[in-house]
């Protein structure tokens, strides 16, 4: 299932080493803004060429190619597609390994050895830049609603600019962990049970490659709370609370506090330093270690999908969905 | 969206204090061998009655209204139904106070004060037995697969009955860990991206009222990680690890290893203990405490109910969701 | 896929010959009447009892079990239950014979033999009881749109009653023709393609066992006709037209004319008079015949089917699914 | 929404005077023989240029963008676009008429002035080609079953060459009626109620602008028929019937026998001729033709299209959906 969302719906394609990726917007309202510039500052901020991240260098230019005319929004489906200008599919041919902690092994599995496998295809990172742009959409919809992502901490440190450059140089990755405050909601968004807020956004930030948890307000540590800790206490009508242990999420439903979660994300699997792994040409044990771009750390570049994903339930949620 | 799932669906409804709830279970394959005596032991292991939990206590019996003919599944939609025998709507009339941490003010909000607030409504923790019961049915589908869940930690202890109760006699309550682990599981389960099992697994964790955080593999410890500890090396061309630091998902889908994850839970929102918080009637802070039978540590009752939500995601990826 | 709708949602369940039937009706707004009396109206108008319906009497009578508190709908899942009070299970053992013209034959495909055969299981007509209940729940939503279906014509008669007696004295059944009328619809209401009004309110109709056509507008003339015939000149700036070929709806979409469409029902399968058949114990052609109670002409019986339909497509639509 | 199909599902995007139209193809499996010749055969029968379509030609071509790799589907979307080539957007520019028949007054009301109304924009018959396109993958899915639609009728005519000469020359329209054959097709796809076969071919077929009445089987006849004439009685164990008036389907689900429906299509909307219809600007009734491009008898073009949407249903259900 490529689709995320009931009412403001996105459907992704396209693969690392395609010609082209993109995303098809279906249920946006009509006469909103929307130009080829509105999306630049996010991709910016996802685009690799920091410290930390491939040199894969793209335009990443999008190119609305639907639902909108008179650089307004028409109410029908939106598709937005990037060209792929900077793949080198020889870094990536197959050579007996399945590299550890990507999804070839998997997606040869499941897809019978079928995959485009070129820089993991379908799964890349890469597909997270339409993901990005169907945000920006998403977020001219509830444009009162503030909703912003950030580092908290890389490597486990706050201060992490000589981690990150140490990293490099061992020819190694680092993960990290995001954090995302949701100002200005209305109370009464989300349902109870199988579209609580909690499970429509993790459903969301668990489709973004890399993330492997996902904590709302206090999170991990609620674990450890007691009842009379946890309890954040009404303070006036408006249902504002003293604490925000729950993350601004009651019963799946907004609480008109803010809505706050963090992510954890996993190093990048693709490292230059040399492991041991299975070679499944030779069935031996071997030496392997990846060639070609990466990331050092991929969650410098995430905090724009954060803010994407949570955005586009968010809208949903406003629409109805 | 009381509905969960692609081709195994399940339905729910009801509230805490109405006649009865219950559950209707769509997809699941014909000539499965089904009895009322099959639910006994997980609804049991969910019952309450042990120390930390409600005296609350029902019968919890399940009557299987359809889609089951001569002890078999005939293909048709299951619906089962457990009837409410001990509620005590007197406990909780409303008296201008919205429960901290409870879903009162948010339902009110969403619902426009229409909700059934008794016990917490549609929204009440009791609504987690259905699941269960559509859990054990998911279960058959996949009798290979083993989902295990258990207790990790009780307010970050592994030994936690005397700090249960403890917490008891303070009237208050307490969060916990639950890991859970599904062994046997074949590769190629799951997609990339938003059908990603740890995005539907966690869609379903989250709606579980109380959980907040989930955690995949070595969940929150992997954005501490290094790339080079990170990655699951293979050892064999069944694609086995030699570390399990993805939880047996890699982009979205299973990996053959063993699934892994943990869910964090909050301590119960109703305690006796008396806090300060708004009364919505007088618009002042005031003293209030939650009469009522409550659990002191409701954690202890959901392993059935996480092994239950996993077992229904499984089940459905399986039949090709 | 026992459901239908997106935002409002219907989930049916249940069996001929089982305990009892029923619906869970999810994504009703909150704070709209509603009383099991409410029901009475159109359960009577969908009744056996008249003449060319079946002798099975059942009360029909709607028990709600959820999401109505103090007589209103509460916004949760809505559930409606029927029980079965009548069933002769003895009149419909299986005996070499799947019933011509009857699901008997594909269930049993489709199932590998574990579907509850008895009286056609959950592919009886019974099942189209509970959508009724859904129906007047949909109608209450949308309370300023009138819709209402009757019967055209019975074995191509309008005057058809001597036609139906004699229908029964030569143990025989007949089809007819029911027409819908939406009076009072706002422009607006659909979709372009996959959601369109004419997709949805079909796919609603196709799921009533026995209708077998559906046309929209002018509908079958329409292939006939010239442009300059079909096309509905608009008179006045609402949108009014002099003629309404399109039957209400251009482009998948309301027009604010009334929406009219027009199904034609096969006449019932089970029948007294005797047919040859394939005896698949014997593997034999032979006569049959079918004993028990049946509806000479249930055609009879369905506007009030077709109208709960028609409602729940509108209602969701009405709400933005 | 712009989505059609559970398992193998399809999404559309485009406007018939924008830079492209196209669809994105998910969850076709893996493995399957796919270039862009496959495509020409049903595109070309798809295509104006006969007598009695529209001069407006387009290339067609289709450009495979995403989920093939090496000639061979990968697993992962599809996504196939087409460019728009030879729009003429001077022929349409607003001018106070919403033309009579189309979708330009409900795309208004629906989009509030924000549809792109050129040439139908994203209500166009034009996209029934990425449909087409759609169509022959599901085609790849089920290489065993036939799907064949042809022309039945044009205006009342089997003979109708003259009759659409003679249309033209009064600047005219005319419509049609479609049959469609399915051969081969195993007993048991399809699903009761809301899946019903009927159901889900139905929602396709109306999803095709112009489709305004659909028939199974014995169909419109079936209202006048008698039981002992519609039964379809079976004659060998394989589920052979003698007749088919229920069109090769039971309770929603296919018997083995041939499917067999019948759709009427409406006469083209666009037309030379003069009519006299509303002016919403000068607020009084006048006279309009259209001038541009058009079809005299679309009905001719669309026997791939009405093909298509038969096989993505039966694909999808093929697929368990």
């Amino acid at each position: 299932m490529n689709s995320f969302g009931r009412i403001f719906r996105i459907s992704l394609y396209g693969e690392s080493h395609g010609t082209e990726i993109g995303v098809i917007i279906d249920g946006c309202p009509p006469g909103i803004n929307l130009t080829e510039k509105d999306f630049i500052k996010d991709i910016e901020r996802r685009k690799s060429g920091i410290v930390g991240t491939t040199k894969r260098t793209e335009s990443d230019k999008p190119i609305i190619k639907s639902g909108v005319y008179k650089n307004k929004t028409t109410g029908a489906p939106i598709m937005i597609s990037f060209k792929n200008e900077n793949q080198k599919s020889e870094d990536y041919e197959f050579d007996g390994f399945f590299r550890p902690g990507h999804a070839d092994f998997t997606a040869n599995k499941k897809y019978k050895g079928f995959n485009d496998y070129r820089g993991g295809g379908h799964f890349s990172g890469r597909l997270s830049l339409p993901v990005v742009a169907a945000g920006i959409v998403a977020k001219k919809i509830i444009p009162e609603i503030n909703i912003t992502a950030k580092i908290e901490e890389i490597g486990g440190q706050k201060n992490y600019i000589k981690l990150i450059e140490k990293t490099i140089k061992e020819k190694d990755s680092i993960g990290g962990i995001i954090s995302c405050t949701v100002k200005n909601i209305p109370a009464g968004l989300g349902e109870p049970f199988f579209n609580s807020l909690e499970s429509v956004i993790s459903a969301g930030l668990f489709s973004i490659p890399g993330i492997k948890a996902v904590e709302f307000g206090a999170g991990i540590n609620l674990s450890k709370m007691k009842g009379s800790e946890f309890n954040d206490v009404f303070i006036d009508t408006s249902g504002k609370t003293l604490t925000n242990n729950a993350g601004g999420i009651n019963g799946g439903i907004s609480n008109g506090n803010d809505i706050f979660f963090k992510v954890h994300i996993r190093p990048s699997s693709s490292i230059g330093k040399t492991l041991k792994t299975y070679n499944f040409k030779t069935n031996k044990m071997q030496n392997f270690s990846v060639k070609g771009r990466h990331d050092a750390c991929f969650a410098l570049r995430l905090p724009p999908v954060v803010e994407a994903v949570t955005a586009i339930v968010i809208a949903d949620f406003w629409m109805g969905g």
